[in-house]
């Protein structure tokens, strides 16, 4: 389906700050990282990798679809739990290596334990060691078990 | 100085969505992705990373600091250019693969373009090519050749 929509070659783009042609760096893998967050509070919901086809399927569906590492497969977010990211709008930064997807999540969540986030622990330091605490702040929206068939 | 500060196995760490002990997967490079927003607002100000000395550096002395995969070295942000990231939070995924950084950017902002954050070009679709677009709300706030001796 994407054939059609055009990416800039790197080395075509001119100075990369201040073009504005869109001329996405892979890494290694072929893979660019895209951070979610909810449209509104800006709150990131979570953080996952694209790869080429897989970003021009979220610039045409303007739905988020993402590539699993673990899986090795374009990963097109809410197939199976409905949980599906509309975009509102897509950032890249100076360097345009990441990328930041203001989406409306639908459904309870984007989180596969089921909340609304991944970022739901902070990291802090107790007596020399880095530890996990629940943030009060994300809520478990929905049961993973009924939506993943997963615990 | 952060010999004393102690992270967990991801081995010993238990199912690591439940955890309370912090035990951060590295990439293939000893690197850890960290996103800084504002501590405020949420905006998303930049997309780093961090390897394991950058990490306990920044629990320790409570600003960031990340790793420099260009120049393959520690890049205690702010150092150059007074824009310290003073850290009010750091949270978490689900995976503990991924970082977030709540930050008070001090100084006049986050990008070495003399933006307050990275994340000032939208990426839009016209006529089938993918372009950039400046976004109206992330101000040019300094010159970066001032601060940085560059363009």
């Amino acid at each position: 389906m994407c054939d059609s929509l055009k990416f800039t070659d790197r080395s075509e783009a001119g100075k990369i700050e201040d073009t504005t042609l869109f001329a996405p760096k892979y890494d290694a893998n072929g893979l660019i990282v895209a951070v979610a967050i909810d449209y509104k509070t800006k709150e990131p919901l979570m953080l996952a990798y694209m790869n080429e086809e897989s970003l021009k399927m979220t610039l045409e569906k303007k739905e988020a679809v993402y590539y699993s590492r673990s899986r090795q497969e374009l990963w097109h977010k809410g197939a199976t739990s409905g949980h599906v990211q509309k975009i509102k709008e897509i950032r890249t930064d100076c360097d345009q290596d990441a990328l930041i997807l203001s989406v409306e999540q639908l459904g309870a969540g984007a989180c596969h334990t089921g909340r609304e986030s991944c970022f739901y622990r902070s990291v802090e330091v107790e007596d020399g060691k880095a530890v996990t605490k629940l943030a009060g702040d994300v809520a478990q929206t929905f049961d993973p078990e009924a939506v993943y068939g997963m615990k």
